[in-house]
């Protein structure tokens, strides 16, 4: 990663439930969806079947704009009615389809960590499934005790 | 727009006090950002700077994304630890950047509803500011007691 991440921001995104994940597809329209995910303080994981489907994981859209087009965006934040308790934490990286036959190590990994933050995953064929792996680039917080954009830049 | 809308989500979408905004940048990259919003059963209104900025709005990058590529998605969603409890509403759109000189009328509309619907944006001045206005072009909900996607295809 080109920064380094204080251990605050990664509690931030390690102890969340739920992110949003924007791809972009070759048409260049965004789409964006709720995921689970766990991240290891370098990659963040997601399995693409997560809840209930019923198409093949290569039809879904998220997997087809990823392998058109790698960059991605994710957004993990708390809505609060007090916005002075509004933050998020804003990241960039570099997606990547992985399976277990492939990548079989680092997809067992990722199985055992989603299963341990989850436990709703551990009756899930989530072993037999492909798992999306985010390589971080950039991350940006945004809280109010610190008033500051980490890297300069709002969006 | 291209299909007719419900109650149900409407009420879905208006009701909900944050969404997640995807925009496309000119590197083809994507951004996520939470945004609060306002929704009139066609276009939904989203103030540039609805929290404290220091920044001026031209510079945000979900502006500059729009002015270059106006194509925009939302995500409104719930998260739950009951997975059959999960619901979420994708909106696909195009944007619009709408300020008080040019587009008085509609600006002043947006603005009116905004405040109505959060108190917080009574005491800012996002009557002097632009306003992001999204032509809905469609919407897919999903839910545990429909269990099926409107229109074919998952994301």
């Amino acid at each position: 990663m080109a920064q380094e991440i204080d251990e605050g921001t990664f509690r931030f995104i390690s102890e969340h439930r739920v992110a949003r994940l924007a791809t972009v597809g070759v048409d260049s329209r965004p789409s964006v969806i709720p995921i689970c995910f766990i991240f290891d303080g370098v990659r963040i994981y997601s399995p693409i079947d997560e809840k209930p489907k019923s198409v093949p994981s290569n039809q879904l859209k998220r997997v087809r704009n990823i392998q058109a087009n790698p960059s991605v965006a994710l957004v993990i934040d708390d809505y609060s009615e007090d916005w002075l308790e509004l933050s998020y934490v804003l990241i960039a990286g570099s997606a990547k389809i992985i399976s277990a036959d492939v990548d079989r190590v680092e997809h067992m990994r990722a199985v055992e960590q989603l299963r341990e933050k989850y436990a709703q995953y551990r009756q899930m064929k989530i072993d037999e499934r492909p798992i999306i792996r985010i390589t971080v680039t950039r991350i940006k917080r945004w809280a109010p005790d610190s008033r500051e954009i980490k890297d300069g830049k709002e969006d």
